[in-house]
């Protein structure tokens, strides 16, 4: 298993779904970094289940503890290990996952890869693992405060299966998007997507849809050419998530159908500054950022757990049926949002420190 | 910079556009594999400049020398380095691009990060740095025949611009992909493809398309959760090559209108072994091959190098304008389909290998 | 900071000596390998202070908590998250230590790299890191109880100051090492040993000493020139223990006063295998274990922190004094014992691992 | 196999003793650098065969090609790929040595762990892979000179077997050194050093001994704890050349035999700065240079080719003899002198652009 995210700002994760917790250990964070434990908390309570009426109502109250690496508030460039404990654990509401394989879970590559699963629930594969990713990057983004303040990431719901949102990518702000429980960015989707969202619930199905992100007064200078393209690297950190099944930046697939001469970024002067006319580039070039706002999407599948019956097999080879049972999302975007903003702060820290060599 | 990709089997390339020669040496090769030289050799002629009337008419042999690694054919577990020399450079070609960035090219981003850039061409941002990874895969591609027989990795145009073709993922084959030049998988489509490219390119301008990959035959357990998962791998892979926007793998974007009763794939039993009655999961499920037919896609700009005149500044901060020359494709993607082909192939070697030390 | 050790059995250590607590997260430990936490516990035991009269008598019952990775008491192949808590924490003890920097420790230095120290103790640099290494050793040791049961690793003292024992390498036992709180191999120093510390202690003085190690039984083919060399690999694991200055393997610096036809190790066939007449090389060539006993020695400065008044400077710059005071060893090398075999544990089983994608 | 070396300044070698060539490719080298290829090939030629009547009189031109990542003789912050052809093969020289395992060296090894071997000499672990990392160091030297210009890094012959070098690490210079052929740094030592090697070599036999290094002016704060200490990646990096089978720091294996008392550096303001008034810590105190001079000493064995009959085993399991033919060294120290310094440099260089990442 390979745990282990970026190379300057390391996080490494640990914990299944059932067990003692979940967590994560950073390691290169820079030293003399103010880090508030609140900021921590705060962003682990935009992932936290049961936040609102349109998430699973599972109740773990999330609250983080650091183990290590900071003093009196302030990071010693040691590992910061942040614990989260696991509470609210039903072992029996899995008895029947244990001996059925899920329909589009990670149950059966589990089995095939390791000759052995966690016999409840996710396991490792579980979203409850992306709790460690939410914490580090909560203290990677106050990296980014002290050492180059100003850059703003930002990720919102761009659409909930055919619901579209209209999001201006430079000048949405977060104020907007957490006003709504959906959060997305155009509140005259809010209340469609919500109503979406309740009655595929309510017919035991669930739902998909696509998550927008910038990062904006991103310095020009970042990315790793050639194979740690600025670029890649955020397409990986995406499809490292449960339940992506896409990514694509600045024009993306559409883009597919312009000519060279509809889809060039100009380049013209703007106050002093090599500035794009368009950002058809989505900010990055050559796997560099450019200096102007990147812009991403990212896929999600509908999520797999459904409260309907499916043909599945057992652990033993033969067909079956499974009734889906517990406490799930019947869309996880909402609580998404947080999370692909966490991954794009990770890999932003992690390459402003890497070009401090290139220097 | 970052020219290394792999964990087991790693690949470092080397190499610009226009100097002594570009190349790869690959570590972690495992030994006594045979290892054709004809076979490596022929990869670098599929994706050669040259090769067909709708592609560059520069001219480059490409001619691959093994330095190292190789004993009569078979490796010897040491690292294979392999050179291909440079040799049709017109460096007065590009006297106008070092004074100008050329539009959505990597000119202005490689001086933001670097504080230097090649003075002729892309340097390192060039195509033909993708040499030392097509030379790399064709060795992958032997360790993979060696090994784990009968693994088959197929890729084919998908569209050209708004031109799309039919094909089924699990019948194509690399008989039909190469009869015709433009490389896709519909016979139906490749008059209509190479007439577009033609027009386009007498225009001065340029046009994209998608991709389309297979990986048929992958056994099941391949992937790293959780960051090394094998979607999120080939992801990377993707987005590292020169000209993408995107990257989707089985349902992708598209999946994210469906219900998740709609989307899940349910497990039936098949002579004796565990299969999924559809493959929107694209082969891959929690970042593990399920042994199904892995399916992903990759979507490609058009070609930044245009015969046009564009708005663009100078490298001393300038309002100024550009002439496109010089010999570039209209089309990028008969080209980058051995490519796209390599970096999945690089990708599963990878895993194969990794996998091993999971038993 | 890098608290990363190994490639494919990966440990990540973390914790200060004063704080929430120390740990490891083990990746890359293969599953289904049946780990006994007693077998853990022991190995914390047996480095941990206050265990005998000849160490430090700080209480800490160092209790170790398995927070993920194991189920039923089998790995699941996900990482092993290990936490220690840290209890008997008397900060007030270190308050002059905070202003002053400790000779031939690393207060000045943490200060000139982060600019930042922790405020008590050692910190991160504190001998309470190696709980980490320990745990994670323990659980490297099942792993090759179980993918390669026979291979031993024992390390026992082999000097304190000039006092030097007599230790048959290919014959020690580890119920000999044991059954004396100095953990020497050779009985007949014991007392001398013992009586030596005792009376250094008194002194308000420290010792040190060299620490000899095995690994029998090890298969030959272990280790990956050209730079991670099987004895590369164990000096860097060794140099990475506080309070060690040198290393050496098989004749090691002796060996330099010999020729090379008294230095060569004879080939002879004995029962079928390939083995040594002698073995000056130490059981490896090449940086490849060749099957012979692998014997190296570390060698141990005597402890910084003595109970003796010392010129030293402040941390604004001043010519001071520092009177020692606190709990500390006078002797590490009876703890450091196990850490040594600790560390020797890890690198086998991360070469042992690499070395399946060889096959 | 693993060929890689460094973090942010890292080094690929490549190349077997008989093939193409031998070189290296760099990764992470900073732009901007001025680069002298004469500087590189300087260095070359102090570690090439032939260059005076004490070492093997095998003659080896090489010469240094840059292949990439130069333009104008300045880094472009591309991969350095520099290749040094062989020229003067003997194959027919090897053929007995193709069937017995040549004692203390590692033929038998190599095909224990990978199941095949270089037919002829000693492939990859032949010394001539040390090309590849004097002529990176020539480069990391360079990067020295540019961002950080006054360090030095010097190296000398303090031992063959009994004859011992006095020579004071803070004031022996370049001059001396290399002003004899044996590169001892103690001008009485020469002649009798100079005819110890002759006489064993007219004997057909060997002969080792100790080189001593010294960095001075390093700054402080470079070194990585926990795991990639200072020392621990000296120790490594010298133990990955051939031959060697020792290293120290400081007061190293001598400094077990003082007590604390004796063997603490004390701290006092000097000229405004933190400085110890002795230096058993070698520089380096928990993982971290002090400022002060660090000083090593690495064990070389007698070369284990030597001009005499011995005891051996055929690749097929039978007892024989091997009598030693060809040009080798009868002591490789005077060679081993610059390769020394070079492992040095990498680390130094590494680590230097390691730390900016801290600030």
């Amino acid at each position: 298993m390979s745990s282990t995210f970026g190379h300057v700002f390391r996080i490494h994760t640990f914990g299944e779904s059932h067990g003692g917790g979940v967590g994560v250990v950073i390691d290169g964070c820079p030293p003399r970094i103010p880090v508030s434990v609140e900021q921590i908390q705060h962003e682990l309570d935009r992932r936290r289940p049961g936040q609102s009426e349109i998430v699973t109502p599972r109740k773990e109250a999330d609250t983080a503890e650091i183990l290590s690496g900071l003093q009196d508030g302030v990071t010693l460039g040691c590992p910061i290990a942040i614990l989260v404990r696991n509470t609210d654990q039903r072992p029996g509401a899995y008895d029947e996952m244990a001996q059925k394989y899920r329909p589009s879970h990670a149950d059966f590559t589990y089995d095939a890869k390791y000759g052995i699963r966690s016999g409840s629930g996710g396991g490792r594969a579980s979203a409850r693992e992306t709790i460690g990713r939410v914490a580090a990057a909560a203290v990677a983004r106050q990296v980014l405060d002290t050492l180059h303040p100003g850059i703003e990431i930002l990720a919102w719901v761009k659409s909930i299966q055919d619901i579209n949102a209209e999001v201006d990518p430079e000048k949405v702000d977060a104020q907007t998007i957490e006003s709504n429980m959906v959060r997305t960015g155009d509140p005259a989707m809010v209340e469609t997507m919500i109503e979406r969202i309740k009655a595929i619930r309510a017919d035991g199905n669930s739902v998909g849809g696509v998550i927008e992100c910038v990062i904006r007064n991103c310095p020009p200078g970042l990315g790793e050419p050639i194979f740690d393209k600025l670029e890649a690297d955020l397409a990986k950190a995406m499809l490292s998530l449960p339940a992506t099944k896409g990514f694509e930046i600045g024009s993306g697939f559409a883009g597919t159908l312009l000519t060279g001469i509809e889809h060039n970024d100009a380049f013209r002067m703007v106050d002093g500054k090599v500035r794009t006319v368009t950002n058809r580039s989505g900010g990055i070039q050559g796997g560099i950022s450019n200096g102007e706002t990147i812009v991403f999407r990212v896929a999600f599948k509908p999520t797999a757990t459904i409260m309907s019956k499916q043909d599945t097999v057992t652990t033993t080879g033969e067909n079956t049926e499974l009734q889906g049972r517990g406490r799930h999302d019947a869309c996880v975007l909402p609580r998404a949002v947080p999370i692909v903003e966490a991954m794009a702060t990770l890999v932003l820290t992690d390459h402003l420190l890497r070009q401090a060599s290139n220097r």
